[in-house]
């Protein structure tokens, strides 16, 4: 084990805003992914915590970048919001998008929000567990770059595109889950990578198109769909979503776009929120609500079940009583930034 | 190969109206049924079409179950459109609820459609088809019963719950998925079962939760989410869209409530549309679609690929041409029903 600092919440944020702001990112670029790298570490989701703050940094290098941008939100009759991010980081255009949705799917019971030319490397359970804490039901859609073969292919051209879905559960944190289109996140391989260990086999398929173990083959070859023929189609239902359907680019486009191979995809985000006032007949939300904690309890009769998200809302609470404990080394990194 | 009877798709109609009229079903229940099950045998997907008349006149037979139903629209101010099915068959609640739900999509950017009390035992592709061929994108999800184990569980609680969705192209049928978030449809268990035959490892387990290949002991046991922990989510997922979201029951309650042991489903289904002249910040569907046919292309460019439906709808032009060759044996069941 290396040496840890404990580091309140607060500092966390603070570290990261530091960081970031002497990268020349603008305070509300840098202060809204401060939050979500924040968040990450507060539920002990390491590789979207300060661990990627080194990933804004040589993502904002790029030309196509900029960490500077002010998002615009366009609002007309329509319940489809639109945030132009002008080539910013997601966290400020969806700290600007989330409300307007939230209004929109208040009134008119189902809304979606668009979030265009965005620079997206964080996870997708912050804005829909926002979503949830207001009581809607949402869905958020990513792409990322070229990473994962179509099903029965062999090159890369999904990216591991997230799909992430949350339900609002009465008096305690909604159940979320936020899941790569990919059998492993690219991260995972990654981390296989630094420290030479084989992954497991299903996770990737190498260069020439063969199965492999090794991380490095994984990492220049190809990804793999979960779940054979139906994550491919997740998959390829994302990459609509989030590309096609709101005019920003596929995942082997945002690959194309990165000339300095960053591996910082540019691209779409799309979010469904759903107000169950409006889809329950009766508009019962407590006793809807109720009727899935005896859903959410049948599963968790079962031993070896758990629900998404469960350990996430555990290290939390783990982290609100006590702080975080991060790496010194990690620390010192994003110390450097200041 | 078993004798079979050359018919036109208007005698299939024709064949499974007259069946359901004779057994009870009002006219407009059987005929909007036999419509789904001609359009299943266009497409060739036999265990949705006259074989499922069978289950039709099963289900029928639950004193819970109105063949003669008459579903209730009901039209708000709300982007959300309700459809009470008064325990009667899907096809019709889905026939008077789409219209509604593509003006509402056209006219807002998004919508949704929640069928109540709603027996549903067909498959989810005709009407994300039927509303991707007005322009939209479009989602369905239903559950059906008690069948899959939860991730890490050994006893049936999830539906198969399919998801569906569809995305209209230019000249073209639609992009169109209709996956269960079992790894294999509950009637392939059964058809290898009266076969005799063993299934695949990896689709089911047993009573005791051990993994099986016997087709007995898979329909006795539970059979397992796709892609473990991820289709497991998703199915967990489907289950609160067509159920507590919408007030319908879960798979489990479905099960519960089915005394007489039909397999008939009574729950829910929900739908969401979406009109890409909402979403697309410029509204040049037309652009749109020329990228969608360029990411098409794409994959189809790796051997080994193909489109989701892209079977279908090579079989729907052989039957168009030529009808379809229906067993003689299922012909005369069928025509034993008049």
């Amino acid at each position: 084990m290396s040496n840890t600092i404990n580091m309140s919440l607060d500092d966390v944020h603070q570290l990261a805003l530091n960081a970031l702001t002497s990268q020349g990112f603008s305070t509300a670029q840098a202060d809204a992914i401060a939050t979500t790298v924040t968040a990450a570490e507060r539920d002990e989701c390491h590789s979207h915590g300060l661990f990627r703050i080194a990933f804004y940094v040589k993502s904002a290098a790029n030309p196509t970048t900029d960490p500077t941008a002010t998002p615009e939100v366009k609002l007309t009759e329509s319940s489809v919001v639109h945030v132009n991010a002008r080539e910013g980081f997601c966290p400020l255009a969806l700290q600007m998008g989330l409300d307007p949705l939230r209004d929109k799917a208040m009134k008119h019971g189902i809304a979606a929000l668009a979030i265009h030319n965005v620079y997206n490397i964080a996870a997708l359970w912050p804005e829909v567990e926002a979503l949830a804490d207001q009581g809607l039901v949402a869905f958020a859609f990513t792409g990322s770059n070229a990473y994962v073969a179509p099903h029965g292919g062999t090159k890369p051209l999904f990216g591991t595109n997230p799909m992430a879905f949350s339900w609002p559960r009465a008096n305690q944190p909604p159940l979320v889950f936020d899941q790569a289109s990919s059998v492993s996140a690219r991260g995972e391989i990654q981390l296989h990578a630094i420290d030479g260990k084989p992954i497991p086999a299903g996770w990737a398929i190498d260069k020439r198109g063969q199965s492999t173990t090794s991380a490095d083959d994984a990492l220049a070859g190809a990804q793999l769909p979960f779940g054979a023929h139906k994550g491919s189609s997740i998959a390829l239902m994302v990459e609509l979503l989030a590309g096609a359907l709101i005019g920003d680019l596929f995942s082997y486009e945002s690959t194309q776009r990165d000339t300095l191979k960053t591996g910082g995809p540019c691209g779409g985000e799309f979010l469904i929120a759903i107000n169950p006032m409006h889809t329950l007949a009766d508009g019962n939300v407590e006793a809807a609500q109720a009727r899935a904690e005896h859903l959410f309890e049948n599963i968790l009769s079962q031993e070896g079940t758990r629900l998404p998200s469960a350990r996430r809302f555990e290290a939390r609470k783990r982290s609100l009583a006590n702080g975080v404990n991060i790496p010194e080394k990690l620390h010192a990194q994003v110390l450097d930034y200041t």
